[in-house]
């Protein structure tokens, strides 16, 4: 997959599809950008004039209002206007062809897309058929990638932690299925980290985990051992039901469960993240999920600062 | 249910649950700051740049567009940015718990949550948990409360009225189940109203009737005489499916609908109230509906004035 | 039908509902304010702040979601605040009048009602119920009008032709259902072409074809003949199940697709329109659809202009 599609030719930013093939200095800027809107939970939103007149378009073929929204309140916070299109429900259902709606909608005047799709790749063919003005953000495509929750990771990680280089990171879960693990080890060996594991059964590992540069564990507390960042990921329960490869829900606790004791051998000042929606008492207890550790909903509000990032380096001058 | 958790220490309003423990001072003040926002029909919108940077979620677990999008309008008109979280379709139904669906949105700086749940004490329980900048507003829970409906009935009468206190007031229909009646009743003995009837079939009358200080009637005629304000409550058909307590539709008519006759037992400027939606030959004829008496319109533009004013109370400086 | 509810005594548009009844004159007008909307996709998009301060609220009994954004995007443009009521799941679905529903909305300060409704009619009889100051604008309703399409294939037409006088054009397709065609023809009769011509399967041919003042053919090869402007209808799927009258989508394309061949028959300098979603390879073949003769994608673009100019008439001072 090409992936310097991604790029303008004079190297600067113009759709963001995946982790893959974007370097280092890219990731840094895009961190530092976000900076810059960043604020915690309660403190005053920070705003900017730069995408005024600009139109941003959320393209939804699978729903998620969660992460719709964060787009939207992104794009308005830089005072862009925002087009909403689910077309689970919309042309598309009448037999136009995905192409067609995109140049429609593009022909409405949009600057950006917004994509989540459940095929891989839908964020890149989109891109590849743009008109030249236009930016693609993907927003979760099939198992393939989720760059900007890994992005939001990694800025949370940084506020935490400052340097990547001495990390040890370990991934815990269903990561056979996972497009954001996927795009998470990727920017972790991007950005430099020391190590990076993937804790969870053998039937979940991805057969290209070695490629991928991690190290498999499915023991967790083994796997823990020595660690700075602890990422659950969501125990999809709607697959559970259909897949023989998948434990139980009690039975996923007791082994991959994140507790008091479990946690007890990782690092002392270990982060716990995950990206949302939780099920307590599934990935984690609730004393942990609410304790010194947790910087759960940090996330949420740097994965504000983290898209208006990206908005802005794609449609904006650099701020 | 402590009540006090609405106001900030120094007496200011912080938020809207319940009209229970709100006192006098209070309910005038939040009509006042009303009339300055209050327009007719056709009269030019009243916008502020009050809220400006702020943002209001609608958080809406049970399903209304209309009351969604009176509170939409009114955050707009005072310049805050909205987020619809239409949570039947939501995280929440992913396995999130309401709180931390409630967190997460807070995590995208939200600075006032307007919640409509089927539950009694949703909004209250929201409100216990929202971090110390954060403002609720009950738009409906259960069969609990719906105080901003209740202002603007108490704006609406106050408009042709003058002074609550001389009036006499009925409200009609299936009180037991109607959270709308229970904020009403409060508002009005809080006003110092000389009197309030409850008027309805006796299966639909609340047993704690004597408690909420009202008298009950369960002939309309004799209820509406020397009345001067009628409210009548929605007939929810959707319940006489299901509940033997419910009389059929054409019975409820002959017994408690509003016509030209019946209204002759009232004063002569009785005021005529309706929270919508109406179903007309069942609550009341349209002749009385469309007639002289009826302000039901008005109670809608009113509702925006009430609704931007809770709003500016809780989250700016006082205009 | 009385059509000169569409204009103020003075003869400024207020409404529109239809074509008919409207001048050449007031078309000519609302093409020549749309042309100081109108950028090609790719340009930087044109804003005003005419409608700062005015409330646009789509009215969709029909579910469109593009249509609905169209109408939005034009209205914002405008700097115009919008409301969206879908009222296939709202209070109309709970007994209320049609015309309950509308003043209630009206009642929240509303001045313009964006209508799409399945029963021809509708947007007329809601004109002739809102308050003096409301414009509405007919967004498509049942069989009979959808006059704003029509007036954006019109300036279409205009860009690329600049007089209609000497033009000739064909619609090709499912006339009998068509809403669209319907406008067309009167817009284009109005404007003064030398010939309008239809083309389809005899079953799908009005019967009051000649009053329309049109040519019927239901050969395409015949029919294309010395052909300016071709407009292909969609054809609907959904109506090909349960209607006998209608041929399959392969027969229908074998008689009635337009090809590289069959475009031949037309002039050199033919345009090919559809008013989308398109289903390719039954109206057209791709090669027509991406050829050097459509003008479809550009129709989508204009579309945003003309809503914009029916707004800024109906609602604004003339720009």
């Amino acid at each position: 997959m090409k992936s310097n599609i991604q790029l303008h030719p004079n190297g600067r930013l113009r759709h963001l599809l995946t982790i893959e093939g974007l370097s280092r200095d890219i990731l840094i800027q895009i961190l530092d950008v976000a900076k810059q809107y960043a604020v915690l939970p309660g403190e005053p939103v920070k705003r900017s004039r730069l995408l005024q007149g600009r139109t941003i378009t959320n393209l939804f073929f699978e729903n998620s209002t969660r992460t719709r929204n964060t787009f939207e309140l992104a794009a308005r916070r830089l005072s862009a206007d925002v087009l909403n299109f689910d077309e689970s429900t919309s042309a598309t259902a009448k037999g136009e062809t995905l192409l067609d709606t995109l140049h429609n909608i593009e022909a409405m005047h949009s600057d950006m897309f917004v994509v989540r799709h459940n095929e891989s790749g839908a964020a890149h063919f989109i891109a590849e058929h743009v008109a030249e003005h236009v930016s693609v953000i993907n927003a979760g495509d099939g198992r393939h990638a989720h760059p900007t929750q890994a992005l939001l990771d990694m800025f949370t990680i940084r506020q935490y932690k400052k340097d990547f280089t001495p990390l040890k990171v370990a991934i815990v879960g269903d990561i056979l299925y996972s497009r954001v693990a996927r795009s998470q080890i990727l920017a972790l060996n991007t950005l430099g980290v020391t190590e990076v594991r993937i804790i969870g059964p053998r039937t979940l590992i991805p057969t290209e985990a070695q490629v991928l540069g991690v190290h498999v564990y499915t023991d967790l507390r083994e796997g823990l051992q020595d660690i700075d960042v602890v990422i659950m990921l969501r125990l999809q329960k709607e697959r559970m039901m259909k897949d023989v490869l998948f434990p139980s829900e009690s039975e996923y606790f007791r082994q991959y469960g994140l507790t008091a004791e479990t946690l007890e051998w990782a690092k002392p000042d270990v982060l716990i993240m995950h990206p949302g929606p939780m099920n307590r008492g599934v990935e984690m207890t609730s004393e942990v999920a609410d304790g010194p550790h947790s910087v759960i909903l940090e996330q949420v509000s740097y994965g504000l600062a983290v898209r208006m990032a990206i908005m802005s380096m794609c449609l904006g001058e650099m701020p």
